[in-house]
């Protein structure tokens, strides 16, 4: 069988959907940070925000400098912020955005206490601090504002926000085709109306 | 003649005993960004601002699971945006901090044109958007605004800019223990009088 680049294998028609469907799924924490830095190059472009993806943390062991400086050890580190920062209508935003495969609530576990420490630091500051969260396996996503999400991580009774309490507090994402989700339309029902 | 890296050639031996300072002086380009990680300790500790540096951007060509994630080939890419960002009474920060071991003048073949078109976007989104100079062997430091930098980086026939000039349109930074450089107080003089 020919090997297509993109997920591509395997045109006859049954197999194709099959596959399209669970690689879909698998791949959908990395679709969601695709998905993200897609709108915001568009907002970019469009002017209508600058909102940037703060690169992974590596930790360096080991540089090769008769390669020209090429990294031969190194290892992930976690990010003690949140993945995303910039600015929109003149005001600092600042997000994490996560993916759940749940189909009913998602697991607050997810979130790291550092990122809690750091949004708690963004709304003291003026900023917006808030949550794009995406149900990977629904394909629905929300703008959460991160003050209810940290009184939920902060009460220890609970350990998941239920899908239909974001839906409540939150806002739905729009989904286009490019960009796939407009999530500064759901920023704006929550901060500027 | 003994060729110098750094333009250190065609230095007598007595000026050469001096390696020790002109090596800090080396250093100083390290030296910059851990004096700034360490006011943006302070100043988050303080609750003043929250600004963080983006983490270096590396391109991971090879990752050994078996040793639990471990990066074995990888390579530093350029910052396509600036190296810090955040929030300070309540407005949107961005700003680049370069280092240079001239005396009299700020070369400006050491900015990019993504970071020029970066701070562009944060000016017309209504940010505060600022370079910090440092002239590492005088040990002095400014804020300077990005738009005077971008309009002499845009101006073919200037390839620096003047510590004089630098004095005059931009503000010195005071120096401290901790934090050494107090620069939010220079942002203060500039943009919030």
């Amino acid at each position: 069988m020919i090997k297509y680049p993109n997920g591509m294998e395997g045109l006859s028609l049954s197999k194709k959907t099959k596959k399209v469907n669970t690689e879909n799924a698998a791949n959908r924490g990395m679709g969601l940070e695709a998905d993200i830095n897609n709108a915001n190059s568009y907002y970019n472009d469009k002017e209508i925000a600058l909102i940037t993806k703060r690169p992974t943390p590596i930790n360096i062991v080991k540089v090769d400098y008769t390669r020209g400086a090429r990294i031969t050890d190194a290892y992930f580190e976690h990010q003690s912020t949140t993945d995303y920062n910039g600015i929109y209508r003149g005001k600092y935003l600042d997000f994490e955005a996560k993916s759940t495969r749940s189909k009913t609530s998602f697991p607050l576990g997810n979130i790291s206490i550092h990122q809690i420490a750091h949004l708690k630091q963004v709304i003291k500051q003026g900023g917006i601090a808030f949550f794009i969260i995406c149900f990977s396996v629904l394909d629905e996503s929300f703008v959460i504002d991160a003050s209810y999400v940290i009184d939920c991580f902060e009460k220890a009774t609970k350990k998941s926000i239920a899908l239909e309490t974001i839906k409540k507090v939150g806002c739905t994402i729009r989904q286009g085709f490019n960009p796939r989700l407009y999530y500064l339309e759901a920023v704006d029902q929550l901060y500027f109306k």
